[in-house]
C-alpha cells in the first residue's frame, strides 16, 4: 500500500467539477491560443470579482511560467527584481529569472515576507550604473513557508513601492489558501488594487493546470501576448484554461476548495499544539511546519510522505505538511492518531 | 450560425477517449512534475514503438515550448540552428529561439524541406569566429506547408549531418499526419533512428495539449529536466500529459486519428483536382493549398474560415485548408458542393 | 618580405597624432569609466559638429560592441531589428544580436542599402503575436559593400520610420569614408538629424580603438550607462577613448584621414576602369569590388593580401580592396602597375 | 587644486613604458583581432612564466568583459556560479552574469574569500532540477576587499573543486598586487596550476587597458574566440593589448609596479597602526580599510578623495584607501602627516 502523502497540494488530479468541465463544448470549434469564448468568459468573471473592469487577464499553464513571463516582460535588461530568500523565484525555478537576463536581489527573510524596511536596505545599496537597478518587488501570498500578508502589510508595501518607483508583483500560486485563512483580512478585490500585477493559482487549488495572470497597471499591458508566445506559453487549445477558471470562479468553488485545505491544516495544528509541539513558523494557511522529535519523524515516515524542512537541534527537526482541497479528513484523523500514540 | 473552420487542426477539444482518460485515477496521489506512473507508462510504450529502449522521453505542453527547450539545451552560445524559411521556429514562434540566444540560419525553401545541398551552402559560408557556428538542423515532418520527407530524403539528411558534425532535430507537431500520408514510406521507428532528437505532437492530433520529446542521442540526455524546469515546462500535474499519450498510443488511436484527417484532406484534393484547380504545393498530408479564383475565395469566406496563404496572380490566390481528427465528412461534402456550384 | 595588405582598414596602428595624444596628461588623475575631462570635451566637440547640444554621447571600444549594446538597450524582448542581408549585425558579429535575445529580420539587398519599400514588405508580414514585432531599422553608411546613402534616400527612410513607429539606427563604422565620398551630399549634422541613434567609427579611421555612440532620441537616453556597464563596455580608463576622439575632431583630422582613404581608392578605380574592368558594386568609398579574371587574381595574390569576395563566372571573380588613412600612394601605384602589365 | 585621489588604482593613465610601447611598429601592417605578432609574443611570454606551454591565452579590454565571457562560455543554461558576497560579479557588474543567463549563488564572506566548507553548504542545498546546478567557483585574488589567498587555501579549494566536479575560475584584476604582497606565498606558475581558468589584470597595474585570459583546462578551450567575438571583445587592432602585456612581462615590470603599490599601502598601514587605529580587514595588498573617527574622515575629505566603505558605530567608519603603481611617496607622506596632526 502506498504511503499517504502530505508532500504537496498537487498529488491528486483535479476536482471532479473541473474534470467534468473539460468536456464542455468539446466538439465545438473555438478560436485558438486563448481567444476562445471560455477564456473570455473566465476573464470577465475574474474582472468582476477583482472589481477592475480594465484588467488584462491571461491564462498560462504553471507558476514558474507565469513568473518568468511577467518578470522578463516588465524589466529592462539592467533592472532587477527584489525577492525574499524563501521566494519561489529565488530558489525553486532552476534559475528561470536569471535565464531571462535578470538578477534577483535577495533579502533574508524569516517569515517569507518583505517589508518596506528591508526593501529600503536594497535600494540604499544600489546607487549607480555599476550595479543593477532594482525595479520590481516580488512577493508571494501565501508565502512559500505558509505565512500570509495582512491588509496593512500589503498596503504599506504598495505605498512604499509607488513612492520609490518600484512595481509590485504578487505570486498567488496559493492565493486561495491565503484569502481563506482564518487570520486573513484581505479580499481578492482589495489585494488586486494594491499590486501592479499578480497571478491567481489554479494548479494548487483543484485545477489540472492553470494560473491566471492579472495585469492592473496599464503600462504593463501593451503587447503582453507577444511575451506569452515567445516563452512557449500560448496553448493552442487555450480553452482548457478558460474552462477551468470559469468553473473555479462560478459558485465560489475556488474559495470552498481552499477553505477545506485550511480546515484540514488547522485540525492538524490544533492537535499538534495540544500535544505540546511547536511550529517553525506561525501556521496561517495550508502549509504548516511542526517541530517534531526525529524519532517521531522516522515513525511517521513509515506511513506518510512529507518533507523534512529543517534541522532544529540534535534531536528535533521541522517538517512540512501540506493539505489540499483533496485531503481526506480520515487521513488527518489517522495522522493525529499516529502522533498521539 | 458560426462558420465552419478549416483554419487549423486544433479548433475542437480532444478526442472523447482522451477526455475520458483525464479522469483516470483522478483522486489517487501521484508524484509531481512528470514522475507519475502515467508518464512512465506512456514513455515505455513509446520506447517500444520507436524501438529504442534507451530513449529519454519528456512530455511538454506545446510545440513552441518543445522547440525552444530542445534547441537552447543543445546549442552553445555561439552555435546556430539551420531551418527552412517556412520553418515554425523561423517565423511563427515570436523569436523564441533568438530569445534563448541563438541565430537561425534560414534557407529559402519552396517545398518546406531541407536537403544536404542547401545545408552545405550555409556551412560553406560559415568559416570563422566572426560568424555563428551552425550546429543543429531543424526540420518538420510534415512540414509547415504540408509536404513530407521520404525515407530516402531523411536518410540522406541524417548521413550528411553525421558526416558534418551537425545534429538533426525533427519537429513532429504534425508527425502523425506525415506517417499516415498516402505517400509516406517511413515508420515511426525508422524515423526515430535517423534523428538525434524529435518530438511527437499530441495537440494537433486529438490531445488537449501535449508533445512528447524523444532524445535518442546520449550526449543530449544529461540533466535535460533542468532545462524543462528553467523554461517553465514542468507541469506539477504532469500526469495529464502521460494520460493523454498513453491513450494515444494504446490501440493505435494516434495513427487512426491522423488517418482520418488525411482521408478528409484527400477527399478535398480529389474533388478540387477534378474541378480543374491546381495546388501551390503537392498535397501530402492534412494541410492542402489549392489555388482558387479570388471570386470563389470570397464566396467560400461567407461560409468557411480558412487562411488565404499567398497571392498567385491578379485573379487567383492559394488558400490553406486544414483537416483534423475531428473534421466531419459532412463538412467536407458541403465544401465540395460549394466549390462545385 | 610580407605582402602589402588591402584586406582591411585596420592593419596599421593609429595615426601619429592619435598615438601622441595618448600620453597627454598621462600622469594626472582623472575620474574613471568615461567621466574624465577628455571624454567630456570630446562629447562637447561632437555635439557642436552635429548641431545637437542635447545629444547623449558614449564612447566604446568597437563596432560589434556598439551594435549589441544599442540594439539590446532599445528593444523589448519580443521586438526585432530589420537589416540588410549584407549588414554587419546580420553576418559578421557571431550572433551577438541574437545572443542578446533579438531576431534580425533580414532583407536581401544587392547594394547593401534599405529602402522604405523593402522595409514595408517586412512590416506587412508581421501582423500578430505569433511573430516578432519589428521595431528598429539598422543601416550602415558607408555600407559593408562600400555604397553610401544620399541625403534623399536617408530622408525617405527617416520619414518612413517615424510614420511607422520604427526607430532608425545607423552603424557608422566607416562613416568618415561615406561623408568624404565624392558622391556624398550629406553633412554629419544633417545625417545626425535623420536618425534616432548612430555611432561614429574611430577604429577604421585612424584611432587605435573607439566608436562614439550618439543618442539623439530622448526616449533612448535614460540609464544608458547601465547597459554599457552590463555588457562590459565601460573602460576604467575611459580617457583613452576621449583623447582619441578629441584628436580626431580637432583640426578636421577625422575628415582628412577618410579623404585620403577615398582618394587612394579612387585612384585605383580610375586605373581599373581604364583597363576595362567592371565593378561588382558602384565604387563610392574606401571599399571597392573590381571584377578580375581569376588568372590576374592569382598573380595579385603573390604580392598582395585581399579577399576574393564572390565568384562571377567560371573565369572571373570580384575581389575586395580596402584603402585607409595609412595607405601609401606608392603602394597604389605599384598595384596599378601590376594589373597593367 | 584638485584633491589627491586614493579612490582607485586606475586614476592615472599608463606607465610611461606602456605609453611608449604603443607606438612600436605603429605603421606596420598586422593581422587584426588578436592574431598579430605582439599578441602572439605576449602569449608565449606568459605561457613561459606560468609554465604551461599549452595554455590558451586571449586578451580583452576589461575585467567585467573578461568575467562575463569566461563564465557564459563555460556554463550550460541551467548551471550557476558560486561567488563571495563581496565578489565583483556579485555586486559591481550591473548584472552582467545574469544578463548572460546564469544565477550567482552568493556566499556571505567577511574576508572576501571562499572555502571548501562554505561551498559545500551551497552544494548541499542544490540537489534537484528545481534549482540551478552549481558548476563554477569564482574567486578573486587579491579579493575586492584586499585579502589574498595563501598557497594552502588555494590548493584546498582546487582539490575540493576537482573532487566535486566544479570548475575554478580566478579573477586576477589585482593579481599583481596579491603576488607581490608581503604575506603571499604563491608564484604565478603555482597559482596557474591550481585553477582551470583565470585572468591577469593589466588595467589596474599600469596598462591603459587590457586583461589576459588564461585557459588551462583543455575542455574550456574549444572555439573560445567565438565567445570573444559574440560579446564584442575582439578588438580590430588587438595589437594594442599584445604590446602592453609584452611590455608588462618583459623585464619584470608587472611585478615591479605592483610592488610599488604594495609598499605605498604598507607605509600607510604602518603609520595608521602606530597612531592606534584598527583595520576592517587585515591589510595584505594595495587596498586597505582603516577605521577612523568620522571627524577625521571629514577632515581628510577636504584634501583627499576616497570611499567611505562602512559605518562601524556612531562615531567611526571604515574607509577604503587604494594605492597604485603611480602613487607618489610624497602623497603618502602628506596623508600620514594629515592624520597625525
Amino acid at each position: 500500500m502506498p504511503k499517504y502523502s502530505f508532500k504537496n497540494d498537487y498529488a491528486e488530479g483535479a476536482h471532479p467539477k473541473i474534470i467534468q468541465a473539460l468536456s464542455h463544448g468539446n466538439l465545438e470549434q473555438e478560436d485558438g491560443y486563448g481567444k476562445d469564448n471560455y477564456c473570455q468568459q473566465a476573464a470577465n468573471l475574474i474582472r468582476k470579482i477583482i472589481k477592475n473592469s480594465k484588467a488584462d487577464i491571461h491564462f498560462v499553464s504553471g507558476g514558474t511560467q507565469a513568473n518568468l513571463i511577467v518578470i522578463s516582460a516588465i524589466l529592462k535588461p539592467y533592472e532587477s527584481v527584489i525577492a525574499a530568500s524563501t521566494g519561489h523565484i529565488a530558489v525553486h525555478e532552476a534559475g528561470a529569472i536569471e535565464a531571462s537576463g535578470h538578477k534577483i536581489n535577495i533579502i533574508e527573510s524569516k517569515d517569507g515576507k518583505l517589508t518596506p524596511q528591508n526593501i529600503q536596505t536594497v535600494l540604499a545599496q544600489h546607487q549607480d550604473e555599476h550595479m543593477v537597478k532594482p525595479k520590481l518587488v516580488f512577493i508571494s501570498n501565501s508565502t512559500e513557508i505558509g505565512s500570509i500578508y495582512s491588509q496593512k502589510e500589503l498596503q504599506q508595501l504598495s505605498v512604499y513601492c509607488k513612492k520609490n518607483h518600484l512595481l509590485l508583483y504578487l505570486d498567488g500560486a496559493r492565493l486561495a489558501s491565503a484569502l481563506t485563512s482564518l487570520v486573513n483580512d484581505l479580499s481578492l478585490a482589495q489585494l488586486s488594487k494594491l499590486v501592479d500585477v499578480f497571478y491567481i493559482g489554479g494548479t494548487k487549488n483543484g485545477a489540472l493546470l492553470g494560473e491566471a495572470i492579472i495585469i492592473n497597471n496599464d503600462r504593463l499591458k501593451e503587447n503582453f501576448r507577444f511575451n506569452l508566445k515567445q516563452k512557449g506559453a500560448l496553448l493552442a487549445k487555450g480553452r482548457i484554461l478558460g474552462l477551468q477558471f470559469l468553473t473555479l470562479f462560478q459558485d465560489n468553488l475556488f474559495f470552498e476548495l481552499a477553505n477545506h485545505a485550511n480546515l484540514m491544516a488547522f485540525k492538524l495544528v490544533k492537535a499538534i499544539r495540544k500535544l505540546g509541539y511547536n511550529f517553525l513558523t506561525e501556521p496561517a494557511s495550508n502549509q504548516i511546519f511542526p517541530i517534531f522529535p526525529n524519532k517521531l519523524i522516522n515513525k511517521l515516515h513509515q506511513k506518510y510522505e512529507f518533507y523534512v524542512w529543517q534541522k532544529i537541534d540534535q534531536k528535533n527537526s521541522a517538517i512540512r505538511l501540506v493539505t489540499s482541497w483533496a485531503t481526506k479528513e480520515e487521513a488527518i484523523d489517522k495522522f493525529i492518531n499516529t502522533i498521539s500514540l
